[in-house]
């Protein structure tokens, strides 16, 4: 490809920065930079403040790692939620995806991250220690694993399992099946086998 | 789809202001801004200021509308190019998509956007009047129509040639015809129609 040549190095610089982005290209970059260009002086300054403003004053939840505007996040400090059982998810998208469910009513734990020997993230670089502790010293009778079904994900999910086994509590994992509305013929042999092994009784709802 | 519940409310905010990026959805939104949250503190301010800057400090060329980091861009001010072709094209990309050819050696004229009722866009809200204007006091022999061949487009290279056709200067509209590399046989009819009526005489190079 041939280098692009900017007709203006202030325009060249903010590409650079919305290429930085991932899944940004350079091409991209410049559509998005140019449109900015067409917004108001007081469109950009509110973006560019949210940014900022975020990253100063935005904090993490001393319970569970979320991300929260107070010190205890909503979820942590809510009543009516199950305090006894807490779901161990990797990010806070995680969060918000279950939280969408609907489905669960317990509290979570946010590793930011998973143990992955090959990026070089190992149990102390996420948020087991304060997850052992937090099983330790919190009345909490059930932790559900809730990562990826990947290698990483397995590999994270035996590591705390070892840590919190002698703790006595609960340990469970999300269900691992054919995923609803897909083909059962396009499920591949791994997910499709376990799914049999783990084959629930029949309810009728 | 539910409505999405975010853990922090200037997570939400700086979401909201991504999300209003072109082809930017919530979710990629949401990816975006929590990317720049494990960043230092100096990148983020290093991108809102190339930002703020870009905005507050971008000029545009005195001549050819194109943006400049000076009163006169690079192109216009190179001795060098031919002054006496100027390329007529929509917007600041279609500039560097023709300089990357490296087979145009004259000048630019930005319109900012072409004719379009639908969008409400005018000849007045384009750089016509300035084009008109300039080939009347400088010394232009020729002007190249390179805009999309679309309905905007073609409106636009109508009411441009129209606007010019009284100065004598020479109007010529860039070649239409089968895309190199594409297969004939995918070629909309227009386009292969156009490409027989306009056929060149074939030259050994």
């Amino acid at each position: 490809m041939i280098q692009q040549t900017y007709p203006s190095q202030l325009l060249e610089k903010a590409v650079s920065e919305f290429a930085k982005l991932p899944g940004i290209g350079r091409k991209t970059a410049l559509r998005l930079v140019l449109w900015m260009l067409r917004q108001d002086n007081a469109d950009i300054e509110q973006f560019a403040e949210a940014i900022q403003e975020l990253k100063h004053e935005v904090k993490y939840c001393q319970k569970c790692h979320n991300i929260s505007d107070t010190d205890v996040c909503p979820i942590c400090s809510d009543a009516r939620r199950d305090h006894f059982t807490v779901c161990v998810v990797e990010n806070i998208q995680d969060v918000m995806a279950i939280e969408n469910t609907q489905q669960y009513h317990g509290l979570y734990h946010v590793l930011g991250g998973i143990i992955s020997p090959m990026d070089g993230i190992g149990p102390h670089d996420i948020e087991i220690d304060s997850l052992v502790k937090r099983v330790g010293e919190e009345d909490v009778k059930e932790v559900i694993l809730a990562l990826s079904p990947t290698m990483e994900g397995d590999t994270t999910n035996f590591y705390i399992y070892r840590k919190l086994s002698a703790s006595g509590v609960k340990i469970s994992v999300i269900a691992r099946g054919v995923a609803v509305g897909n083909e059962l013929e396009y499920a591949d042999e791994v997910t499709l086998g376990r799914s049999i092994i783990n084959r629930t009784l029949f309810e009728e709802k």
